[in-house]
């Protein structure tokens, strides 16, 4: 039950959000920016907040980082350092470093010279914050799968005031309803009688295609 | 069955991820951008691309953006100019205005003026990509409510060659599992007889609380 050691290297906003998040679930968490102001923000909800060009070989070696389990790096607009900051600590020997990349470019370079993970938090983002918005039903949107897919909607009007039974909806749209959430609560696993009110949530999961189908029948 | 018109002004990583989304879904699409560039790189995959000065209003009335059914304000670094648009939108009559905020300052500014909902992708995927670090078993992690979670976890070396009915995960662990992911296929609503395997990945909904014991006893 020992709590892993993290390396964040870079504290824009998906970055200190990481840092953040990485602390409260009890690890120790090593924050490193260039900048002094962001450095000192972030102070208090991590275990070390250091001031630093990640850049600098000499100065990444002092602080020990060798030792860390996994190394984040989340900076962002500056590819090149990005890049170099990467391929210090895979040489350092890091097992597992995970970085941000602005594009598909920066990625593969990411993913050549050795980062086992790229992620791309606002493009990812994007296409969840769209699907929400299409349809101001959808309420949240999340790829299980490149074919599968949860989603929480917003119960449409003909769901109103019948039950699971009456409405089908494994048959007629392809939708297992996980949950629905009402007011405060949350329903797990609907019975077969349970009724839909106005202003219920139902999260849904079901193929791409069905939901796409959906979306386009009856939300628009 | 009639497409919305949607307005996407500042084409960063997350704007314009969230334009082409929009124009993927079937919608109309104008994406707005003061550098030239960016525009030009985005205009096979919306309606219209347009470069302009979002924060200067003769601009804006001239495009006739009043008529558009939501916009969307993805102006990231430049507070202030994110503020002045966002504002001008609401004037115009915009029905529905989502904004993108660097902090809660911001987003408490962004509320005030009218936006009718503002979003913090980099601090929400921050959260969801920490989970998942913490843990290499937790491969993803959704907030359903403050309160309730999905995530995604590889099923550990204890539940292996085990049915759901012998694991009784709901009253061990407070786990509904959902689906269970196998190579390729989604097994949606696992019986109490499904065996688990290595390497399955199993789709749970849960209390935060209860994910939070599981991460801390089982896999650390
Ligand atoms: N060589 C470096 N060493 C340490 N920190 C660095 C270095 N280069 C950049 N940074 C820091 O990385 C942080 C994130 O970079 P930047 O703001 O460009 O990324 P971003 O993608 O816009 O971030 P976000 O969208 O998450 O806010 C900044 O706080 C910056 O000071
Ligand atoms: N007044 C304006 N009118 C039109 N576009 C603008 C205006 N001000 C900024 N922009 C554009 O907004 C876009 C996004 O801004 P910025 O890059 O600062 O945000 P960001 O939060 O770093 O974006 P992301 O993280 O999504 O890449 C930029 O392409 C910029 O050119
Ligand atoms: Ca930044
Ligand atoms: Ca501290
Ligand atoms: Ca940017
Ligand atoms: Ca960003």
């Amino acid at each position: 039950m020992k709590s892993k050691q993290f390396v964040v290297i870079g504290l824009g906003r998906f970055g200190s959000s990481v840092a953040k998040t990485l602390y409260q679930l009890g690890n120790e968490v090593m924050a490193i920016d260039n900048d002094e102001e962001t450095v000192q923000s972030i102070s208090d909800y991590v275990t070390h907040a250091v001031q630093a060009d990640a850049t600098d070989e000499a100065t990444i070696r002092s602080l020990g980082i060798r030792n860390f389990d996994v190394a984040v790096v989340t900076i962002g607009s500056d590819i090149q350092s990005s890049v170099m900051v990467t391929l210090l600590l895979k040489e350092l020997g890091i097992k597992y470093v995970i970085a941000k990349a602005h594009n598909e470019l920066h990625a593969k370079v990411l993913y050549k010279i050795g980062a086992d993970r790229v992620v791309f938090p606002e493009r990812d983002m994007g296409v969840r914050v769209a699907h929400n918005l299409c349809s101001s039903n959808i309420l949240d949107y999340i790829e299980l799968s490149p074919d599968y897919n949860i989603m929480e909607i917003a119960a449409i009007e003909e769901w109103h005031n019948k039950s699971f039974r009456e409405l089908d909806m494994r048959n007629k749209y392809g939708f297992n309803v996980m949950a629905i959430k009402r007011s405060n609560d949350i329903n797990i696993s609907p019975k077969a009688d349970d009724v839909i009110r106005p202003g219920d949530i139902l999260v849904v999961i079901s193929e791409t295609d069905n939901i796409r189908k959906f979306e386009s029948d009856k939300l628009r």
